[in-house]
Formats: C-alpha cells, structure tokens, sequence
C-alpha cells in the first residue's frame, strides 16, 4: 500500500492543512515521501469531537469485545508484513532485527491487555449490600466500578516506533480502559504511524465499533499536540519524550478549565551501583554487561545505565579499565534523528565541562552517528553540580566515584526521581545494599539487582515509572497491565434496581467477577 | 485537661509564633479561649523535617502495627470523653447529637482503616516468577508492591471537625497507608482539633512509633498551608473546603520544582432528578425527604441537595407547593462560623439576581443562622447563567423546570462535575432514567436512586469524589477504604534476592497476601 501523507480521522484520510513533517533516514539524511502536512486546529477539534462522540458506546462494550478489538489490532498489524519492518527502518536507522523484536513486543502488548479486559480485575468492583436493620441507621447498598475516563490523547515516542507509538502501550491501555484514543504521531516516523494508524482503524472497522474511537493526527512543533491537550474533550493525556515537552503538556493540561491528568515519561539516568564484592568476584561480566546495556540501541532507551555509583579503589579501576578496552572498540551507531543526534553531541559537549571523559567509542562512519562516552567524576562534584544530573539521551554515562559507603548514601538521597535503580551486589555486599534501599525505594519505580535496566518486560508486576522528574506521576507506570489504572475512575451506585445497574455490578455477577462483597474477596 | 493553643510538633507542644487565629461560638458570637498562634515558617519546617525523618521506619511497621495506631487513635479519641463533645459543639454551633454521632463515625473510620490495612489488599501484590527457559529471551522475577508517596499535609474541613479534620478521613487513609501526617487546623475548630490532636500524638507515643508521625499546626490566612504544601518532604496533599482554596493548593503543588499530587474535595451542588411517575406516586414524601435533606446541619455538607431538575407539570407544581409548607415551617439554624453565615447570604444574594426565591424558612432567631431558601429558574436560563451552577455552602437550593426529557438531557450535559447526582424514579421512569446514565456516570462518583445525597457511608464501595471542581483528581475518593490510594506508588523488585525483599514479596508469601502470581489471582 502506498502511503499517503494522510491525517486519519476516524475512518475518514484527509490532508492536513498546516506545515508539513517529513521523515528523514537518518542513515544517509535523505528525505521520505510523502510529506505529512500538519492537522489543523478545525482538524484536532474534528477528532476530538469524533472521539467524544464514540466514547459513551465503546466504554460499554462488553470486555470480550474490547478485548477482540486489541487482538484484532495485533493482527492488522502483523499482516503489514514487510512493508511495516521495512519503512521503520528506514525512519529511525534501527536493525531490522530490532524492529522485528519490538514488532512482537508491540502485539505481544496488545494481547496482553485483551487478557487483562477479559479478567475483569481492573474494574475493582467493590460491593457493600444493604443493611437495612442496620442501627442506628440502616446501611443502603453501594457497588463501586471503574469507569474510563475520556477520549485520550496519545504522543508518540521517538525512540519505540511500534511499541510505545500509535499503537504502543498507551493506546493499547487506554483502549482497554474504554478510552477513545487519538495519536499525535511522533514527527521522526510519520510513515510507520500511518501504516500502524491504518492497521488500526481497521480493526475498529472490522470489530464493528464507532469510527471516533481512534484517530491519527500529525503536526510540526507542539502546536498540534498543545491543541488536543487543551481540547475539553480530551480527558487523559500519554506522552513519552523530553522533560521539557512533557512539563509543556502537563502545563497545558492544567491551564484547562477543567485540569486533567497527565501520564508523562520524561528523564532519568538510571543509576546503577556497583558494590565491592561483586566488582571482585566477577569486574569483566559487570564491565561486558554495562557496555552491552550502555550502547544497545544507541542508547536510546528510557532506562540507559546513564548513571554508575561506585566506591574508589582497585577493583572500580580494574572496572573501569575493562569498560575502557569494550567501548573504544564500540562502534558508533546511527541515531533515530539528526536532531537527536545534535541533542547527543550538546549534551556530551556540555557533560565534558564538568567531568572527565575517560573513554570514547569507535568514531562516526557515516551521518548522525552516536560515539559512546563514558565520563567519570568524584562524588563531592557530582553532590555540588546539578548539571551532572542532566540526562543525555543516547550512549553515555557518568560513573560517580565515591570515598566511602557514607559518599554513596549521600549521592542516593541527592538523586532526582528515576525509572530503575540497579545493584550489582554479592552476598558480601547484601548489608550495604541494604542501607540504601529505603531511599532507593523513594528514588526509583524499579529496583534491580544484578541485572541491566534495559530490559523492560510486558507483564503485571512491571513499573514502567517514578517520581518526578522521571515521570510526571509517580502513582502510574506505562509499562504493564496496571497501565490501565491511568484511565480510569470510580462510580459508587446506590441503591439501584439491578435493571439499571452495569453488568459488573449486577446482583448475579453475570461477568462471574471476583468482587469484594461486604469486605470479603470472592473466590 | 486545659487548653494550651499550643503547636504539636511531633511530642513536643509549642506555642506558635505569628498571628492567632480563635474561635467563635457562632450560636452567641462570643470568642472562645485560648489564642492559636500560628506556626512560624520554621515551625512548619520543623515539623516536615520530623515527618520526613519517621517516614522510612513508619513506613517499614508491620501491618498489624499500623492497624493498632489507628485503633489506639479511635480509643484515644473516645477517652476524650465529653470535653471533646463540648468544645466541639461550643466551637460549631452543631447540635450535641450530631457531634456524638460524628464521633462515632470518626471512629468507626479508624477502625475501618484498621481492618483495611491487616487485610493487605491494598500492597496489590504482583509477581511474575522468573522464566530462565523462555524464547527468545528469559525473564526475570518481578515483584510489584505498593508503597506510600511520603509525608501527607492534611487540611482540616470547617462542616465536619471530626470525620473530615484532624483524625478524619484524610487522616486515617494517609496513617494506613504509611504516610506520616501534619495536619493544618482548620480556623473554626482549634480547640477541638488540640484535643483530637493529643489524642493521637499520645497513640504515637504508645505505639512505639516516631513522633514525626503526627504534627498540628494551626495558621491565620492561606501562609501556613502554602508553606507546607512548598515544602519538598511533604510529597501529597488531602484538603476538603472552598473551590478557591483547593485550586490554590493546587498551583502551589504545581508550581514546586518537584509538583505532587493535591486530592482536594470542593464545590458539587448534587442535582436531584424528580421524575413523573415517582413525583406522581409520593410526592409528599419526596418534598419532606427532599427538605430533611437540603436543610440536615444547616445544610453545611458537601453532598447538600443544592440542585433540583425537573420536567414541569401538575406533579411538580404540587412538589414544590408541598416543600414550600414544609420549608417555611423549618427553623433557622446556626451556621458554623459567621465567615460560612456571610458567604451564605452573599451567595443566596447572587442568586436572587438571577432566579426566583420560592420560599424561604423561619427567619433568625439568633446569630449567624442560615434561613432556608429555595430558588426556581427555567432550565434555558440554567443553560445560559453559569452563575447558576455556583456552589452556595447551607440550605439553599435551586428547581430547574425542563420542558421536556430532550430540555433535561440538555441539563445534565451541562452540568459541571459533581460528587453525587440522585434520580427519584418509579417503574415508569425507568427508561427517562437509563437515558441519563451515561451522562450522569461522567458527571459525578456517586449515583443514587430513590435515596438523598447527605449520608456518606464509610465501606468499601463508597466513593465521596467526582470530576473537576468536585475534586482535583477525579481518580480518587476522599471516602471509604479506596481512600487509601490516593497516597501508594508501585515499586517493581527485579530478580532480588529473598532476603532483600519486603515481606510483601517474599517467595514464602509470609503475611499470606492474595497475590496475582503469573497472571493467576492466588485462592
């Protein structure tokens, strides 16, 4: 299928009518067809008003045909076949390997929420029957579900154009939640939104549900994306990228008259700590291990080791030594954007002003290439500069030497919010470990220990989160089925005849949910 | 024991440094002793420090340990014996009877909060056990549970100076969930909030537990409050009281350079929906439920029946011919502070301008009494005034006459967000009323059929919240067990050794928690 350059307004393609986004191969800096023109502000309200207008009848759907929708949507998009794989590799410069990965992730996701809806559990029904006896006032009977909260507006990343993009975990999510959903697809891969976009409405097509649940807008700058979060149709915002587009929104989201909550991943340099006796018992594997982490994709990932936390002494320098020796010979990769790619190069041109630059990766072979970088600084510096705490997006990191265990609680309670936390440790560190957990628990959504941040699995135990300015709201996590919990909220029904009530909340449980009933979990 | 008017900061009660507030008997207008000066900046400083040093161990006790806080706050309270009720009474104007019965209800909170916690549901315990085997790659073990945000800054609400203040709900969800609580007196209970507050420093100190647990503060004007909220170890706030106060608050969150979550419960004026059939079939009984309802504590509760919306006819002008006896019979009533009575008169006065006052109650016979009042207005005016949707806190409502079914959707859509809405409904009515339902699902946490707003149960399946300006966070109830996470985070544990994990996730699942293990909910 040719592509279009085409806004998705429900069922309907049609032009933009504002500036133009085009994607760039960033391999070679030549230019894609088509052009994307941007959405007009008559266009988002458009959608907007589409959204709204399908929200009242896809929120009571039933779980099994909310849940087809995500699978069918899987399905639409495996069926893209080559030509998906293919237009995503030109417009981020990521291996096909990669892409195909994040291909199944990106179904595996969506299959995985279609079982979360059918499970039921999210609707945390919550029944107190009446007591009418009750002294000194008769009790009357309550019944709590969740509800979807609105048409959500979605922001494509830049760094996952399958798996946290048009149909990434936020869509997937708020889709499962009974959330409308319209996309501002991310201006780095206009091409791959719209075969993901039309896969999509597809399915909501082919599942036979209101048009408006889905839309795709594109649009150059933040005009477009200020637009739909400022429309008061739109109740719930995802977004994925910089701190500073991030604080933008959630700026604008609570400008509205009516303020609403956003969901945004923004910066964090995963600290990773490395205790003596691991870095004894095993310095080479924790050396071939962080520089795998470090540049696996470029180092484009949320969760990059961009952060590591040691105590001084031979075993941090034998460490450091056998980092040096992988990185110089680490080669250069290409970046998702040329503006990425500046934004790397800035944010390492300014790292060197205050730390030292121990190593450098293989030099650039050809456009946007990220060289790694590994730079080191002492604990006091790090405790006295803010700057070091800046995230660079892409393959570098800070290793912050500390004199003594004390230095390194320090440094922890010094650290901003962050997605991962990650302890190399043995049995001889365990108390050490230990000490810094309460603050690490503070600090950080996830804690690892002994293994690599970068890794970030679809499942219901994940935080895909922390606190600010990791993300925007620490009670959230945009990875994992409690992904869902974003878009939601509960109504309380009293008293009403079981002909009015939700099927959820009916006398007989017809969706044989596990409630709690009079303070009790169901069996 | 005597009143001090003495800050509790921690175990230790000082006397405050700025200007004083004190409060007024609003039945006499007199002043009561003593003078509550107010908490110096670093006073309040002194008291996010003492929270943030007992957050760590506090949030470490066991579950029966912090269920046995709340309950020795319950008992602590009811040791207040009859001083409590008095001062109460002297500091409100509310009758004895309803003081008592709000005691109980304080207490049966706690209590509740008590069962909440031992039960444990909250942690939301989620493991997916490692899968070393898997294709193409393995997984690793995660474990999620739920921890508390940090330091909660509490506002006490002027109409309940029990349930809603100092040990109030907002209170005892924070405590049970782990966070330590300074609370901010409100103006109009200091006396009563001293006692509640010694009450429950004496609980800490029984408990074992650190003092920075629990602090009072008290505070003139908006700067005590504002300095706690901007303080970076307070990570949450839990407010009930004015829109203006409560949007305050929260650009004050915002505005920190770390911004956290504000729960605040604000203005809902509670549409009531009288339909035919049940205006046909007990009209008298609704027009004395309906006035037992608007007028209960002078009307002061945030569920206050200030909206009734119609379709006009014979059965409406004979509801509103059969509350106008009643109402013009009803006695004033003081209001809880003569700031609350002037508010009253001004807002009853602002809506005199804009629609017609039916009827009226017994005039004053004393200060500060709030004299019933009904208003009517046709519901094209309704749709055109936005000053009619303004909240008035007492016993004053306002009849919207619809023309037809298609004119009473046309309301409710234009409703703003609201905590609860009621139908009245006979059999006939069924299908007017499930065409308001998706309408009224989006307007506001708690439906009610046949029933009146102004009793709010404490259960599990309450739900005392509603989109914006009922609440700032439609996510959330201020009421009921579900209070409790407005104030947990997830926290994801990746691949840790047993012995560094809480207790919540051991692989021995010691505190014999429900968990969702591999997807599986456990028996």
């Amino acid at each position: 299928m040719t592509l279009t350059g085409n806004l998705l307004i429900g069922q309907h393609s049609l032009p933009g009518t504002r500036a133009a986004i085009r994607a760039i191969n960033p391999a070679t800096n030549t230019v894609l067809e088509p052009a994307y023109p941007g959405a007009s502000s008559e266009q988002v309200a458009q959608a907007c008003a589409l959204a709204w207008s399908a929200f009242d009848s896809y929120r009571e759907t039933s779980l099994a045909a909310r849940a087809q929708l995500l699978e069918t949507i899987a399905h639409e998009i495996e069926a893209l076949g080559d030509e998906l794989l293919e237009r995503a590799v030109a417009e981020t410069g990521l291996p096909l390997a990669r892409i195909q990965g994040e291909r199944g992730r990106t179904c595996q996701q969506l299959r995985t929420f279609a079982r979360t809806v059918r499970a039921g559990e999210w609707l945390d029904v919550r029944v107190d029957r009446a007591q009418p006896e009750r002294q000194p006032l008769p009790r009357a009977d309550l019944r709590q579900r969740q509800v979807p909260l609105g048409p959500v507006a979605v922001f494509g990343a830049s760094n996952f154009p399958l798996a946290f993009s048009v149909a990434g975990g936020d869509t997937a999510s708020a889709l499962a939640a009974g959330c409308p959903v319209i996309v501002k697809a991310h201006g780095a891969h206009p091409g791959t939104s719209e075969r993901v976009g039309r896969a999509l409405a597809r399915a909501v097509k082919q599942c036979g549900l209101p048009e408006g649940v889905f839309s795709l807008l594109y649009g150059a700058g933040r005009e477009v994306g200020i637009a739909l979060v400022s429309d008061p149709r739109i109740k719930a915002v995802g977004f994925t990228g910089s701190q500073s587009g991030g604080i933008a929104l959630c700026q604008a989201a609570q400008a509205r008259p009516e303020p609403i909550p956003v969901y945004a991943e923004m910066s964090s340099i995963n600290p990773v700590y490395l205790f003596p006796a691991a870095l004894k018992a095993r310095g080479e594997a924790l050396a071939q291990g962080f520089v795998a982490s470090l540049t696996q994709g470029a180092g484009q990932f949320c969760t990059n080791p961009g952060l590591v936390i040691a105590v001084q002494g031979a075993q941090l320098e034998q460490f450091v030594s056998l980092t040096s020796d992988l990185l110089q010979r680490s080669p250069a990769q290409t970046m998702l954007t040329p503006g990425i790619f500046q934004a790397y190069e800035a944010g390492v041109g300014a790292l060197a002003e205050h730390a030292q630059c121990v190593v450098s990766g293989l030099a650039a072979q050809g456009p946007n290439q990220c060289q790694a970088q590994l730079f080191v600084t002492l604990a006091q510096d790090f405790l006295a500069n803010p700057h070091l705490q800046a995230e660079i997006f892409g393959a570098a990191s800070l290793l912050v030497q500390c004199a003594d265990d004390a230095q390194m609680r320090q440094v922890t309670e010094h650290l901003e919010g962050q997605l991962t936390a990650t302890l190399h440790l043995d049995e001889g560190d365990l108390e050490q470990a230990r000490a810094l957990l309460p603050t690490l628990e503070r600090k950080a959504g996830r804690l690892l220990v002994n293994g690599w941040p970068t890794g970030v699995e679809v499942c219901d135990a994940m935080v895909h989160g922390g606190p600010f300015p990791a993300t925007s709201d620490s009670r959230s996590t945009s990875v994992g089925t409690a992904a869902i919990q974003r878009f939601l909220r509960p109504v309380c029904y009293q008293d009403f005849p079981d002909s009015l009530l939700p099927a959820a909340l009916k006398h007989g449980n017809p969706l044989a949910l596990r409630r709690l009933l009079d303070g009790q979990r169901e069996a």
